[in-house]
């Protein structure tokens, strides 16, 4: 079954509230078997809300609309949509009740506001979707050749409550049993540009398993997302469960993991498996790896703690990093990067020390050191490695860069 | 002008990212007095993107674009609207040369792949957005009745980058001076729940002159924003002047900032002007307080550094934390805190030491200190002070919540 979803308000259209409720809906629906093939966004006005829904209607015939059912002059969709299908708007005595009972409870004083009434009014032959989270009741209306609109609530949580408590099941029983799903799975790899990775694919680069393969490229890496569509859940699973096994057999000292695993939760895992425990030295990043390693729940057992060493000073004090390799190679070298890792591994008594130290930008860098220049360090019971990378983007974008690979480093030294 | 944008992607129509460029477009837009009337979203298929940019241009004659420029076989966008337009595609060579240029900047092996030339191939009669933040250049093309489409890619700092660089001044050339406008202006505050705040702000709560404001609550605390539509530029700004000195003048010392203010760099520039240098130890937040402040560009010439002092044994060893006092307080204590900020200062010998220790959660909560309880501590030059708060959220918005506090807490004690 393919659907469209249409947005209302003029917050939307404006650009003061980012839709975040289209996104779960193609989810949600997407786990039933139901794909949205399209998706407009249209101001408060009954004008554009009746246009778009009735060309949606025309293209697809089935149609799930969100916002616009408040209480406020401003919220249209219910006429608007009513007039659409030639039906009059009638009182639902049912609905009455149940609002002036929400009212009380509330503790609002005196007798129900007119406006609130409007909530009340429900075209003639339409199903009420029940709303738990809210006053605003929801509406499914049909025409006589099959065609259908949902009426959803705006307020994200409301919107998220009548279509898990109502429409889902609604649509599920209408579809029958979901014979036909979309399902995807991700593969997260980092370090692998998008080319190099359609290159070291070759023949799978643009399909493996016979489902289409996306590249999505992201600060942390790039992740791999195969999807099957429009087909049995059985072997929607069984092709995804190939396809990834494939693409991991010629990926694999990429991958670090599968959907939205972290890989600091991954690298924090291996080295719980293996009892080490990590200190970092931080100049350029100045606390971020830290932080990602800390935003894991349970990160104590693994972290010991670290140095940011910011200013050449405290790279000498704390970390034991000598005046003349500063000096001669600057702050942003190998030496110093080899003598954060080991210093702050002394220091804090641990098996694994990295050290971080690079130009963030987006000034300080020279034809020698460019900005997105970074060395990484890895002292691991005393085996120490470096690596020098040149990373893209902005400051920020340097920034969290050189803390990914930075984890990736460990990752791969203590896997290999 | 009215305009319609239409955003490009599988993983947009499927869910998988939320749709934040609409948003900022129009935003961007409304600036100069340019409307947008209605948005739409496809996924990667040709004959979707075609269908959706020929119905807008029948509409509104005048549309933008998102996604779907870069160089895999999915980006459909660029050969889809030039064949809508008649249009055919020719390589332009300049493009090829700065691509090549970038690829070997970035220090990759061997030529160029041929997929990437794809980026060069330019429809007849288009001008070219120059993409300073990536490699796809963005696509101006205007068929003879003066409609038109502007293809921008989807990645949000490129896209952005090339709105403000590229679009937005070609727009306003065309559009002539804009007589009446949508402007806004948000103030932003830290440490004031919404309710206190309209209860502070008494009469002017939900209107300031003659403008509308909204309350928009998030982790780094409460911005109010004040929105003056369809008036000319001049009266918009003169009533958005006057309200935010309304509101300044009652929330006086709750306010931060304006726009996209970020504290760190407030604070940053507060202790630049005084000569302060800062260091931070951090515990419960492992790094993320100094991951805020060095994120600011030019952060070196106030921030020294700081220790991550997540295990006690970093406390005591690197912050000369007293034993005693982990023993009988637990490190989330005032005394604990107090030494963490006068211990980091005098170790790093700056004149402003920050201390942060708090139980994060989710699991570590006791019925005296439950998840969310945080220490902050400041010394200033000797002068320490210290502060409890139970901040709400989960993991990731206590751990945010308590930088921002911490930094806020220094704010006010330089500003006093």
């Amino acid at each position: 079954m393919d659907i469209e979803i249409i947005t209302i308000g003029d917050e939307l259209l404006l650009g003061f509230t980012i839709d975040t409720n289209a996104a779960h809906l193609a989810q949600e629906l997407a786990g039933i078997g139901i794909q949205v093939v399209r998706r407009a966004t249209v101001g408060d006005g009954a004008g554009g809300i009746a246009a778009a829904v009735r060309e949606a209607l025309d293209r697809t015939g089935a149609v799930i609309t969100t916002g616009g059912l408040g209480p406020t002059s401003d919220d249209l969709t219910k006429p608007a949509i009513a007039e659409l299908f030639g039906r009059a708007l009638t009182r639902d005595e049912a609905i009455v009740a149940n609002l002036e009972r929400i009212w009380k409870e509330r503790g609002r004083p005196g007798p129900l506001p007119a406006p609130n009434l409007q909530q009340a009014m429900i075209p003639d032959g339409a199903c009420v979707l029940v709303n738990r989270h809210g006053t605003a009741p929801g509406i499914w209306l049909e025409d006589d050749r099959g065609r259908w609109v949902a009426m959803l609530p705006g307020v994200p949580r409301e919107m998220r409550g009548m279509l898990a408590d109502e429409l889902l099941p609604l649509l599920r029983r209408r579809a029958g049993s979901a014979d036909r799903v979309v399902r995807s799975r991700t593969l997260r790899t980092t370090g692998l540009a998008e080319s190099s990775a359609a290159v070291q694919l070759g023949d799978i680069a643009r399909h493996v398993a016979g489902l289409p393969l996306a590249y999505l490229p992201g600060i942390d890496g790039l992740d791999l997302r195969l999807t099957a569509r429009d087909m049995p859940p059985a072997e929607a699973d069984a092709r995804l469960a190939e396809g990834i096994e494939q693409l991991r057999a010629r990926l694999a000292r990429y991958v670090y993991g599968e959907g939205t695993d972290d890989l600091a939760a991954v690298v924090l895992q291996l080295c719980r498996e293996r009892a080490l425990r990590i200190a970092v030295a931080e100049s350029c990043t100045g606390g971020l790896l830290g932080a990602r390693l800390t935003a894991v729940p349970g990160s104590s057992d693994v972290v010991e703690g670290g140095v940011v060493a910011y200013d050449n000073r405290v790279k000498q004090a704390l970390l034991g990093v000598r005046e003349s390799d500063l000096r001669d190679g600057g702050a942003v070298s190998e030496p110093v990067a080899r003598q954060m890792a080991t210093g702050v591994r002394g220091r804090l008594g641990t098996a694994v020390g990295i050290g971080i130290t690079g130009v963030a930008g987006p000034s300080g860098g020279t034809p020698d050191k460019p900005v997105g220049t970074v060395w990484l360090a890895l002292d691991v019971e005393g085996a120490v490695r470096a690596a020098r990378t040149i990373f893209v983007g902005d400051r920020d974008e340097i920034r969290r860069r050189a803390a990914q690979a930075a984890l990736d480093m460990l990752r791969r030294a203590i896997t290999a």
